[in-house]
Order: structure tokens, then C-alpha cells, then sequence
């Protein structure tokens, strides 16, 4: 519908110089230096990758993703697991809660579809409620379409957000229990997923908070057991504490997806000494469009950047004059110079915004321009259309 | 390309139960109370009325405005002028600084498109150079096409925003002489528009904030004159300070938009006694997807509404718990009983929540459902496109 998707793919060949302001700019050579350090991560700890497609909403990119030896792909929504698996992607798992009957009806008929691809879909629950529903759904597409297929069922246990999953220990049990009375559903394990402890700064804390969730898991698991029902998988972790989950024997699945592109605040984490060095590959290339003798304005606001993890830096090449920018509302950005600083920059003058949360600022955007040998020097080579964007239901 | 949008149109005449959750929805009856009390103030005051499309970004709701007495719409980017002039209208306003010539050869080739129309464009500058480029691109286009056409240009000041305009006064009369210069611009006045005022709690802050917008633009005009040249007209104003402007005596043109769906973070400000008493129009529906002993999960999080100006409100019916929202991420809300409550929502249970800030928040969604006859009663009427959604450039 807009401009710049329309025109996206006449810039392939041309120089990064030729992108309009302001757009969502992928270094390629980048994302690929941080897809590989991760594989080369999740190999030698032996564990299994499933990484968070909500970051790129893109097919392409989970494509690429599985090809690097990912087993599939995470969403949070019903609607997102819709466009992946029409893009061809067959092991999906809906790392969220879904109670809505005509949702769990579209689930139920996801679940067959990849069935017949040899695929499977998986789904996370955590009320008894939703189980049943679950099942209901399941058992009205079996109605319908005369096959049987089965979910995958993973009981999310809260180990710290705060926000959706069961206490740990007996409420994780009754659902386990509510899930084996179901057919055409299997209990696949936990999902165990600390999203908050994936940004607190400090390598301590992080350890701390992924030490607790391990108990908890632990606990849950032993009782789970007790009931004579093994806990074949547990999933979580996110690119802020993926090290501790790997290395906690407990997780058997790491659902990182951020370390692809790497936003700003995730690079204000201390960095613990087993991370790989991820580096930033996802960047808002924007225009000064007024410039004065205190700051100057560019064309990208919160219409271009998500803000809700703070404002995006200013990416500064070597011996550029550093700017910090500040808020200017949805169209606008404010630059000023870095303290001790004087320059502005000119009028007309390119420059590169590192975001400070990457999945929601992919979410603004109908396409991500790949860039490869550079962000000023480069070449495009790929318009990567973000599928998904703006799939809520 | 995502599924509700998809499948909106299938919605009408339907029950807003129906709706799937998170969607956008439209309190119609609201909205269009909304329209006639600002066109019965427009009328009150004599002055035109040219609303800011970048709210709705929508051709149907463009098109209703001016069918209701606008003279057009305001945009803030070269590509939803685009699509306002490709949905037929055509007359444009681009209240905002254009630097690249690439972006300039398309301003100029849209002239000439609602030229043949008998429309008129107009933008914003406030640096020679953006004057000179401006210039050069009309003439180019002339040269392509054989037409000529004029383009109204404002010479935009900075009236206490900080963000894009010159100083009133001498630098303001230097770029309505430079304007002056070129055969294919028209200088039409003056943008004096004060985001910030829009946003202060209380009335008589505001006051003064366009009691000083006004003492600049009247010196602006009066130096501008001394020069033999007249100030047309001075457009500027939004939701917060309107009727300040309107009882200026200097500003000719209001460009309030966002009182049509009336935001949560508009309705904290003290409303000064002459404002027209506008209602939430704008709400995200939403569903509780998990309900523990101290908070309920909906699916609505900031991939849903825009954060920059506060979390949203949870509208409460007659009778019902007042819920308030907290920042639960990309996808999820978290909802807690108000002070002094105690129910949690239910499993299932659908809500109201009125956005923080509804420009953004627009634009983060394929299509706006317009209901009619009440939120939880009511019918859904049509459906409205976000035409410009994601239009950046």
C-alpha cells in the first residue's frame, strides 16, 4: 500500500546512498556474523534453537533461521503462526495463551495443515479452561475434516515475570494431568520463559533470577514425574540470559531471537563472559530535515522506532562527531551533540539509528532493506518483506 | 496481507461481540458527535479547518471531514500526501520540512496531479536551501511535463516547540523573500504550530504558551509586510490549545485532528471552558487470556497501541471493577483492580482500553472497525482502511 514497500524491490543492485528516509536498514553482514556465533552456541552446548519469529515476523528470515539449524520457529499469535506456516514454515509453536474459540477453531485447523506437511504445532496453556477449549477445538477439526491430528502442549509456569503461567509446582501438575485426559493433546513439557530477567542489567541478578526459575522448573518437574508423566522439554530463555539456560541442564530449548539483530537495550546488559558478542544489524536510516544553531531534526520519530525500551542511539562512524537523540514525537527526532561536542549535522545529512527494541520497531514496518559490504558503502541485496507485521489476532 | 485485515470486511453487519481480539474500533456515534461539535466551533469562529490526516491516515475519514466543512488535510510525509491525492483528495498540506530531491521530485509531480484537479498543494520550509531545492524540483518538473504549476509554501517558525522552524522575526521575512524569488512558489503565510503547548496539564499554561506563539507571529507578520508582502494566512493549532488560536485573531486555519477519536492523554488536560467537549471514539479491543490470584493477561500490548504518551485506560462500563493497565510487553497487558476493588476480569472476558495516543496507535493496525449503536451492543457499520499505514517516506 505505502510508498517505500512498492518500490522496495527496484533498489536490489543500488547503493545503500539510494534508500529513501526514513527505513528499516538490515546489515546483512552483521545479522549473518550473529546467526552463525549462535549456532556455533547452541551447538557446542548441545541444546536445541528455536527462535522467537515476533523479532522479524518475517518467512524469509525463519527460512534462514531453520537452514542454520533451528528446529522452527516461536509467535505469540494465532495470526502470526498462520503466515509462517503458509510461507512454508511447519514446526511452529504459539509460545502464548489462546482462549478465544474462533482462534483455537484456527489453531485446530493449523495443526492439521502442517500435520500433512509432516510438521507440528505446539501451544502453551495455563488454566484448565484453556486446556479444555484446546481439546474442544481439536476435537470439532477432527469432526470436520474426518483426520486426527495432535498439539503439542506446553504448560507455562511463571518464574518470575509476572504475567501469564501457573505458580510452579502443583497447579503446573493439575494441567499436565487435565492435558493427558485430552487425545488430541500431548503434554510436550514446560515453557519457562523469565522475560524480565532478560533485561536486568546486571550478570549477577541475571543468574540469580535464572537460578530461581531452575528450582522452580525442578520442582515441577519432580512432581510431574511423581504423577508418572516424564517433562520431555523445557523452553525459554530469551538473548539477555540465554547463556544460563544453557548451561542449567534443565532447559532443553532456547527461544532467543533479539541476538539477530541486537537493540540497543539489550546492549546495555552486562555482558556475561559466556555471551556471544553479538553486534547491532538492524538500523533506521534517517534524514536531518531542519537544522538550527542548538540541534538539528530528522525525519525518523516513534512512527519509525519503537520507544517503549528507550530512544534509539545514534550509530557514529569513526571520527563523526557523537549525537544523542531525543524525543520528537511520531515523525520527528531531535539531535543534539554528545557532551563536549559542538557539531551539528547538516541539512540533508544521513544518518543511522540503532532501535531501542527491535521487535516492535520491525512491527512499524512493511519491509527491511538487506544491506550487504557496509551501511554507507553497501549494496542492497534483498528486501525482506515483514510478513506478519501487524498480525495481532 | 495479515488476517484481519483480511477478513474485515466480512465483519459488516455483524455484532461488535463478534469482533476478534485486539482490533481498533471505532465508537462511530461518538466520532461523529465528535465532527459536528468542531464543525459548529469552525463556524462559531469563522476560520477554516484543515484536520491532520497523519491521525487517521485514512482517504473515507479525509473525505468525511472535508464533506463536513474542511478545507482540505494536513500530512506529515511526502508518501500520505500521496495516497490522499491518489484516494481523490486534493487538497494537501504537507506541514512538515522536505529535504531530499528525491522525495522534492515527487512533492513537485503531485502539484501538477491535483493542478489538473483544480486542487492545490502546499508544504512547510524553513531553510533556503529547502527553498532553492523546492524551487529547482517544480522547474525540473515543468521541464518533464511542460506544465507549470505553483505550490503554496509556509514558512514554518518555531513558536516554543523546539523542533523544526526558524526563529520568528528577520529569518522568517529572509525566507518569504527567497520564496518570493521563485515563479513556481507561492508564499502563503505562516506555520506557527506549538506541539508542546498541545500537551500542558493546565489552561492558563497554555494560554500563555499561545499568548507568546501569537506575539511571535504578529511580529513575523509585521516585518514580512514591511517588506511589501502579505501574510495570507497563518495555520497552525491542535487538539489541546484550539481555541486559543481560534480566539487569536491572527491564526486562519486550525489543524486539530486527534479530537475526533480523543486520546486518554488529550483528556488529562484541564480543559479550558470554551472547548467543545469531545468523547473517546478510539478504543483496542481486547480479551483476558490468563487470570491468576492477583492479575488478569489480555492480548493487547504495545504492537497494539502506542505507549509514548502513557498506557492506556481500560474503559469501565456502568457497574463493572475499574481495571487499571500495566506495560506488560509487546503482546500482553496487565490488568489489576483499581484501588480500593477487588474482582479480577475473567477468562475470556473482553475490554475497552482507550489509547494513550491514537496517531500512533493507528498506525499500528491494517483497518479500523466502525461500530455503531454502542461498544458492547452495537453493530459494525464499515470498516475503514489505514490507508497511509506505515507511510514513511
Amino acid at each position: 500500500m505505502s510508498a517505500p514497500s512498492a518500490r522496495g524491490s527496484s533498489l536490489i543492485g543500488r547503493p545503500a546512498s539510494d534508500i529513501d528516509t526514513p527505513a528499516l536498514v538490515i546489515d546483512l553482514d552483521a545479522m549473518k556474523r550473529n546467526l552463525g556465533r549462535m549456532t556455533e552456541f547452541v551447538k557446542k552446548h548441545n541444546i536445541r534453537w528455536r527462535p522467537h519469529a515476533k523479532l522479524h515476523k518475517c518467512v524469509a528470515l525463519a527460512k534462514m533461521q531453520i537452514k542454520a539449524g533451528a528446529v522452527g520457529v516461536c509467535v505469540q499469535k494465532t495470526a502470526e503462526a498462520e503466515i509462517m506456516v503458509a510461507g512454508g514454515i511447519h514446526n511452529v509453536y504459539i509460545s502464548n495463551e489462546v482462549i478465544a474459540p474462533s482462534k483455537l477453531a484456527r489453531v485446530a485447523a493449523l495443526t492439521q495443515k502442517v500435520a500433512t506437511h509432516g510438521g507440528q504445532l505446539a501451544i502453551a496453556v495455563d488454566s484448565t479452561e484453556g486446556v479444555i477449549r484446546l481439546a474442544q477445538a481439536m476435537a470439532q477439526a477432527r469432526l470436520h475434516s474426518g483426520v486426527g491430528t495432535v498439539i503439542d502442549v506446553f504448560v507455562e509456569i511463571d518464574v518470575g515475570q509476572g504475567r501469564c503461567g501457573v505458580e510452579p509446582g502443583a497447579a503446573a501438575v493439575t494441567l499436565a494431568l487435565e492435558i493427558r485426559k485430552h487425545p488430541a493433546l500431548r503434554f510436550a513439557g514446560l515453557q519457562a520463559y523469565h522475560g524480565k530477567a532478560q533485561h536486568f542489567r546486571g550478570a549477577q541478578e541475571r543468574r540469580q533470577a535464572i537460578a530461581q526459575a531452575v528450582d522452580a522448573v525442578r520442582l515441577t518437574r519432580q512432581l510431574i514425574a511423581d504423577q508418572g508423566m516424564a517433562v520431555e522439554l523445557v523452553t525459554g530463555a530469551g538473548t539477555g540470559s540465554l547463556v544460563l539456560e544453557a548451561a542449567s541442564g534443565v532447559y532443553g530449548e532456547l527461544q532467543a531471537g533479539s541476538f539477530m539483530f541486537m537493540d540497543a537495550d539489550y546492549a546495555r546488559n552486562e555482558r556475561d563472559p559466556a555471551q556471544p558478542q553479538f553486534e547491532h544489524a538492524l538500523f533506521v536510516k534517517t534524514q536531518v530535515i531542519s537544522s538550527g544553531s542548538t540541534h538539528a531534526i530528522c525525519d525518523a520519530g516513534h512512527k519509525s522506532h519503537a520507544i517503549d525500551s528507550g530512544l534509539p542511539l545514534v550509530h557514529s562512524f569513526e571520527a563523526e562527531t557523537e549525537l544523542e537523540y531525543f524525543n520528537g514525537g511520531d515523525e520527528h527526532g531531535v539531535l543534539r551533540p554528545a557532551a563536549g561536542q559542538q557539531r551539528l549535522p547538516s541539512l540533508g545529512q544521513t544518518l543511522w539509528l540503532i532501535p531501542g527494541h527491535c521487535d516492535p520497531t520491525v512491527n512499524l514496518h512493511d519491509v527491511m532493506i538487506g544491506v550487504s559490504g557496509g551501511l554507507r558503502q553497501g549494496t542492497v541485496q534483498r528486501i525482506y518483506r515483514v510478513d506478519a507485521r501487524g498480525a495481532l489476532t
